[in-house]
């Protein structure tokens, strides 16, 4: 157990040269050893880190980063962990940055954290980018990073009016590929459960929704909206409402993402003993593991997620700080249709 | 607060003391105004902040970490995002310690990164403690961590033969419960569904399960064990393997967390037909909110993770970098039994 600690108290540091002497290797082995990814022999790897820990010594990324201006850290904004999806997104970069060397600080918001506050807060790490998942951001505070040079991409969203696009899936046309899968399935009435009315995801994916409806040539009256709150529990409180509407059960339902549509469809069944698809259609928008679970077979778009945090990674330019940042790119990746049991329709994959 | 830095570009950094003048507030609240939770009106907040934009300004964090030898990061080892019992740590440990003013360095392990590579990439960032949420940690890593001076605490596991602890749930007793209600309803035949066999968590359940009963008079031939990897897919496994077994279904499963207690249900009914709790009996551990859903309605044993997560902030001693780490410290949390509708017994909360 330790005492006291030495280096907290300003001790003088012992150096990779002092490492490499007494381990017998050279100076820059030692660097190798303590950069993962590097090549260097097992055996190598041993004899230093044996040395490094009787010596006491680590690199010191705080200090190298006063010159560098570089501390391979890259801060994630999460807004929302009742999603899986955002789970999933967070292990992708995980696995996606640590292969890069670099490392996650992650922000959690919640009622006493928004964006701007932790923006706020990041700021001082000079991290060499911001990943930011949530919604709401301030353009001061996109102005308060672009003046520092770090850049900012949003994932999964953009900032309407401001010319920052950032990272997403095509969701307006993933919207009209769900409304021609009712369609063709015979559904002529409709209702969808949206999610944050704050966020361009979900705005988007019924936008392009109710367009390729209303081609069809489905009366706007035919289409209902209830709020969802991008959750489980939000998604069973739409059904509720729905139902209690008094309105005749349309034939389709979409919930604007699957964790939306997997709470709706345990309310249809559950409470109200209806069938899907047999007497109500079903289908989410993600393709989160949890939808392809027996219970739910759920018929979806699938994000992208490995292409779109490879994009989102390949915007931050982490090997290139000067590089002009091009946050006006606007490429939207596109989703893929994945046929299971909530829709009749082609065979389930 | 760091007098002359340079940022990126390279030009003179502005101080602390030229956002007050140009504000016209002290340089005092200048300080308050970029740490959060200080007590300061929402208007000089604003005016330190439009002064600070337009001054490039923020506090360095990582130049005053090099005099404080403190960063303000606390690194998070997470192990296994496919158990949402994690995501809930994550959240709840974001939420904890932003309000702490402490920040999270987080580390996902795969098959890319184990514990000890996370360990050599965190020692470099001066963090002031380390929540390590996986089972694996040589002694080298731990000896490194604490010969710098930086606690490391074990959440909801510890390393067997170390002395090192950390916090956890009472998992015997907890698993003695379980095994309480099942025979309390009737149950004479058992089947364990096993998690990360490398891990305490899992073993401790297991081992407070099999106690209760064999005092009980059950022979240890009709308790069964298969393993579940700690995940949705592994309890439905278990259970194909335990049906492929020949063997008499059951009278009670005891999923040893919740994640896999619901495949294990999902199983049971989709693949085989069988009603729960009528043709058998389950139970978890943790509980998760999504246990509680009204397809599962599990009943378990409560983790009590607000405590827990605080017990680990506590044992980290963040305000008191020179203080003795108690990683001897061992005093596990009592769960709470959570009756729902898997097991027949006391109506459900």
């Amino acid at each position: 157990m330790p005492k006291k600690n030495k280096i907290r108290e300003g001790s003088i540091r012992t150096t990779s040269f002092d490492v490499a002497a007494l381990a017998g290797v050279s100076q820059s082995a030692v660097s190798r050893a303590f950069k993962p990814g590097s090549s260097i022999a097992a055996e190598t790897r041993e004899k230093v880190l044996d040395a490094a820990r009787k010596l006491n010594y680590v690199p010191n990324s705080i200090a190298s980063s006063l010159t560098t201006h570089r501390s391979n850290i890259v801060a994630i904004i999460l807004g929302d962990l009742n999603n899986p999806f955002y789970t999933h997104v967070l292990e992708t970069f995980g696995r996606e940055l640590q292969a890069r060397n670099r490392h996650i600080l992650v922000f959690t918001l919640n009622e006493d954290m928004g964006t701007d506050d932790a923006i706020m807060r990041l700021l001082p790490y000079q991290v060499d980018g911001v990943i930011l998942t949530s919604a709401q951001l301030s353009t001061r505070m996109v102005g308060m990073c672009h003046d520092r040079g770090i850049p900012v991409v949003l994932f999964n969203r953009y900032i309407p009016n401001t010319g920052a696009f950032g990272v997403r899936c095509d969701n307006p046309e993933g919207g009209r590929e769900i409304a021609e899968a009712f369609l063709a399935a015979g559904a002529r009435t409709f209702a969808m459960i949206t999610g944050d009315p704050k966020g361009t995801t979900s705005k988007d994916r019924a936008t392009g929704f109710m367009d390729r409806l209303v081609d069809a040539g489905i009366p706007r009256s035919d289409i209902k909206a209830y709020e969802g709150s991008s959750s489980y529990e939000g998604g069973a409180e739409a059904v509720k409402a729905m139902m209690a509407d008094g309105a005749k059960v349309p034939d389709a339902i979409f919930g604007i993402n699957d964790i939306m549509a997997m709470g709706a469809m345990d309310a249809l069944r559950i409470e109200y003993g209806l069938k899907v698809p047999d007497d109500v259609m079903v289908a989410g928008f993600d393709d989160i593991p949890e939808g392809a679970r027996p219970p739910y077979q759920l018929t979806t778009v699938r994000q992208p997620i490995n292409r779109m945090v490879r994009a989102t990674i390949d915007l931050l330019n982490l090997d290139d700080p000067h590089a002009e940042i091009d946050l006006a790119h606007d490429c939207p990746i596109k989703g893929h249709m994945v046929w299971r049991n909530t829709i009749p329709g082609p065979k389930p994959e």
